[in-house]
């Protein structure tokens, strides 16, 4: 057995398809996103505009979320020091976890380290405890989520994206008596779509299904106070189960679910992945608390990443680019291949000193290669208009299609 | 299908083997630890002493660690904003990276949102690119690495803890030419032994195996440079794949692996668990960057830690309490009932003020149920003496076994 020829073949074949990952090597400037510094092959740090973060709403420099984690990082120290049951367990915990419930308008709430975490823990616990259960999962599903059905290692129905008679085709077909969850996103990241939640619901209704849905990508963005399109929509109640994260519009780290106390404890009690991990760091938790609550006080942030949003979709399509139909705050542009993905994200970081990363395999599927922009509240319109004249040059240098 | 009585019955199963966890909510005073306040069920808080913390050398409040957050806090912000390959790739988690890779003397080291995750992702993920390729695990590996070789789908084969006889048995079975892995600890946290890792590798050659090692409960603490069990042994380039945490002994939070470089790609590539996630915020990273800096060059704290174990450990003897035969820096003392566990806690807390909490299904077996104190160098003799002369009263209160 020759390990090291496997390991080898394994990086060849990314090589041979073109998706090869490099990682740009980066420092954000607080106080002046979408401004940041860019190491890797240059002489010294270089000045970029950062157009790929998922701090969408820029969160991650706010003075309140700053002081919140000064504060906490002189009061208490720097990490939690244990799992939530040993010694892990602090106050901030607690509040952030009544916060959150409160933002969903549910019973509780329990922290995770990360959003895939959540995912993975929470659903292949459920699935577990319920026996018998069947996941419908949509087929555009994240990675985490689908990890955690398949670790669960119960039954898993794909229904057709966002496909209600396709979903309600699967539902009938199973036995009435069987547990159902019905597991989605409420945006899809890549693509910038969203669910129908309420007509999901009244299938789960009418199938006698719970609910699970994944709101990291519209947990502080969208709805009054920031609770996701399940708040603008007026749809939380109906959901089992939300799933949101710290990580992306709350711009620290971090994921949880809120729902109902019971499911709370079982998750709490029964998930390997939330019991055996030391907890976040109560640096983190205040600063994240300090961002929810901000955040559901606020629209302003969201308001300018709608405009912002809008604007570039708009300067895009006038310029013949081939954006995307997204309805939500991400902006993709389709190019297709993954060689050239790589190319314009290259020549746009080494020559206009624009920073956005190329999508590709296994993040979205093969031949749907794309570039994903993700304006905020911090971009400017005269960075939009420097951005777009650029994808205008290389388009034009590379021959790519423009928009049909 | 009647979810909710499914969900109760779960909890209700928990409440009738009294290992129903209740959290204890605390939060340590920077400066002055193992010094905490406790909130729950007091009048505002209590101050406690805490002798639970795997945040074993106290970096968790270091003047260094604190000051490297602070900086990073105000130089960058809150989160990293991404995955590691999309916006969230920064200079502090390359510098951290090359760190702990020389920490460890290999190659490369890549880092994951927790210890668990580190786990997880790659142990699935390895098994995943070596078809056919058979795990033989130490039966008392933590959850985490159960996890991540169930998530692989792979042969498992379980030995007997720290049987060499038994891992040979096991191994001269199989088919010399399947790819195989051994994973183990080197220290396992709840009972404080350790593994034989020089006699592992030996076996590892003979069978032309890889290794990955779990020192979570030993880096920052073990070696002239703290990198851990194999560090003291010389041993860590014998040992494939070094898995370690940040969140322990250096005091913060998130997990690596340290390997040769074409591994790490391997896994920067492929893991799930890695590649969906965004990456540990770059305020942790470096302050995590400075502790381990810090413990590479300063054996005073470790030196500190081991002779307040040796001291605690003593005097329980010489009052008579069970302790067990740790040869490492944790101490666990046998209860072997978790009601009884529960109580014992219980009345530290509210009596005496100090927090150890108790330790039961499913993180140690059925009927072992134990306390687990991790004194470390800022306990002293002082608050030892207390501790011991606490338990000795708790222990003829309910009438407790004594050791043999």
């Amino acid at each position: 057995m020759d390990y090291s020829r496997v390991f080898t073949q394994a990086i060849d074949r990314l090589h041979a398809e073109g998706r090869y990952r490099v990682f740009i090597d980066i420092l954000r400037n607080k106080g002046m996103f979408p401004n940041a510094r860019c190491f890797a092959g240059h002489n010294g740090p270089k000045p970029i505009t950062v157009w790929c973060s998922n701090d969408y709403l820029a969160m991650g420099q706010h003075p309140k979320v700053i002081a919140a984690m000064e504060e906490a990082l002189h009061d208490v120290g720097a990490g939690s020091g244990g799992t939530r049951n040993i010694g892990g367990n602090t106050h901030y915990h607690i509040d952030l976890e009544a916060e959150l419930a409160d933002l969903h308008g549910k019973e509780a709430a329990l922290l995770f380290t990360s959003g895939y975490v959540s995912n993975d823990a929470t659903l292949s616990t459920l699935a577990k405890v319920l026996p018998g259960c069947i996941v419908f999962s949509d087929e555009l599903n994240h990675a985490s989520m689908i990890a955690g059905i398949r670790n669960a290692g119960c039954e898993k129905r794909v229904w057709r994206h966002n496909d209600l008679e396709h979903l309600e085709e699967l539902l009938a077909a199973e036995d009435a008596e069987a547990p159902k969850l019905i597991a989605f996103e409420s945006v899809y990241s890549m693509d910038g779509d969203v669910a129908p939640i309420h007509a999901i619901c009244d299938l789960a209704d009418k199938y006698n299904a719970l609910t699970y849905c994944d709101e990291v990508h519209a947990v502080g963005m969208y709805g009054p106070r920031g609770g996701g399109i399940s708040d603008r929509d007026e749809a939380a109640s109906r959901i089992t189960i939300i799933e949101g994260t710290l990580g992306k519009a709350f711009g620290v780290m971090g994921g949880y679910i809120a729902t109902d106390r019971t499911i709370i404890d079982v998750i709490r009690s029964y998930a390997p992945g939330f019991i055996f991990t030391t907890s976040l760091s109560p640096v983190l938790v205040a600063g994240a608390l300090a961002s929810v609550k901000h955040l559901k006080g606020s629209s302003e942030e969201r308001d300018g990443q709608q405009a912002a949003a809008a604007m570039l979709k708009g300067l895009m399509a006038e310029a013949g680019l081939p954006v995307m139909p997204s309805v939500t705050h991400i902006v993709p542009l389709m190019v297709g291949d993954p060689v050239k993905a790589k190319r314009i994200s290259d020549i746009l970081l080494a020559e206009y000193g624009v920073y956005v990363q190329p999508i590709n395999y296994p993040t979205v599927p093969r031949g749907t290669e794309r570039l994903r922009f993700t304006p905020g509240p911090s971009h400017t319109v005269e960075m939009m208009q420097e951005l777009v004249g650029a994808l205008v040059e290389i388009w034009g240098r590379m021959e790519l299609r423009q928009a049909a």
